[in-house]
């Protein structure tokens, strides 16, 4: 079935953390998703964030249970497949979706992070088992705000956060979602382990598909570009290691407590 | 006289709005402006400006009043000559100076935009007989928020900008100083001339000098990376062309009333 990884993408994958697969979805099933994702962004939902102009929106998280179309396009072997190699096996479902809208001169930052830290330590998620694929809606460029990486960052593991305390309270969350996160990392960090593998920049065409690690440091800037820069994340976790959050943990639309396993479905659009 | 520009420079100057001269200035002679620049950065002074944080220093102006460096590299030949050549005269003062900091991971945006909106609205500068020099204090990199320009968009003339309403008051030039510009250009309008001539990003190593005109669109993102990305501007502009501020004008340190023709002279660090 068509999408798998070839054993070269697997290697390259766990060794830099990452890998990006070129026009991955055709244009009309872009077109289509990105029709999905416009009609998310119109509806007011606390799964929604806006910029800190508070106006414009920066993104929707749990696109896979509000649409039918992202609710298909998680089962289709170019996203699942690959998910179950990375994985190891077949017995996946998604952690948490989003769909970013990096908006034309609107659209702001994502500070360097790692995704583990948040599933870890305000989801209660084990281990690291779990992989992101990425579909961009629109091309990546470097004056976008493409998705950056630091190649191989994801083996250090998780490291000490540099914490903005914006206090505990029951909307905690909310600073996980917004341009000044909670958990980011150090600069004096970032420069270490960029130092010699440098920096990846996911610059594509849209339709391409980018599929990294839980643990490696990623980010994003502005976008000074005229267009919107569109991305929906996908975060498939091993059924066997869905989260035991602590307390209440966050909300649905950010850890989902469902784990049911995802059959293989083709989709076309 | 080393420093002046051949005629294919200035032609395509005139034509594109910017020119990138590669490593103008010696690895020692950047050494000494970043020392300068960063003893100004200490200084607690109306002329310094910090980022949204409150904290971050973000700009300090009229550099080439408070500093003996930067007073002397403005007469250099690398700098004086080509000011010459472009504004037409051997007459020419600086109108304003400043060395963004865009300091690392906290390095705030430059929205697009023309500077002769402010120099002609704000300050009563009748003519664009001016031209910008920017010396790289840092390799400016995809990474670090290089300055972005729009070729060509400085025969457009001045453009209605958007404009972010922040009230008359005493102390409104504040806004021209900010993440959060008053004046910007529109996205539609940087759609419209970015669509053939594209976007252009001026990397380059530290040392190099970017000349580009005043009514150029014009603009930077974030500072993604671990290492400052600081840049001096010098506005030189035609001493025949001082400005009639409307009013009181904004400070001294943002328009200059001193229009005293530049000697040339030699600076070696």
């Amino acid at each position: 079935m068509t999408g798998a990884l070839s054993q070269e993408e697997l290697e390259q994958y766990r060794s830099q953390g990452y890998l990006l697969r070129n026009s991955v979805f055709a244009p009309e099933e872009v077109d289509s998703l990105v029709a999905a994702a416009e009609a998310l962004y119109r509806v007011d939902s606390p799964a929604r964030t806006v910029e800190r102009d508070g106006v414009t929106v920066r993104a929707v998280h749990a696109c896979h249970t509000s649409s039918d179309v992202f609710a298909a396009v998680i089962k289709d072997p170019r996203m699942l497949l690959p998910a179950h190699q990375i994985v190891g096996t077949d017995s996946v479902y998604i952690h948490q979706s989003k769909i970013n809208a990096k908006r034309a001169l609107e659209g702001d930052v994502w500070q360097w992070h790692q995704d583990f830290t948040y599933w870890h330590w305000e989801d209660g998620m084990r281990a690291p088992n779990a992989v992101n694929l990425a579909i961009l809606l629109d091309a990546a460029t470097e004056f976008n705000g493409p998705l950056l990486l630091v190649p191989g960052s994801h083996r250090q593991g998780l490291m000490d956060p540099a914490r903005r305390d914006s206090g505990a309270g029951p909307e905690s969350w909310k600073n996980h979602l917004a341009a000044d996160l909670e958990y980011t990392v150090q600069v004096k960090d970032l420069a270490e382990l960029s130092e010699e593998s440098g920096i990846f920049s996911a610059t594509a065409p849209a339709g391409s598909v980018l599929l990294f690690d839980p643990q490696i440091v990623h980010g994003s800037g502005v976008n000074m570009s005229p267009i919107d820069r569109r991305m929906a994340i996908f975060s498939y976790n091993e059924v066997a290691n869905l989260p035991v959050p602590p307390g209440d943990g966050r909300p649905k639309f950010l850890s989902s407590r469902e784990a049911a396993p995802l059959e293989l479905a083709a989709w076309t659009g």
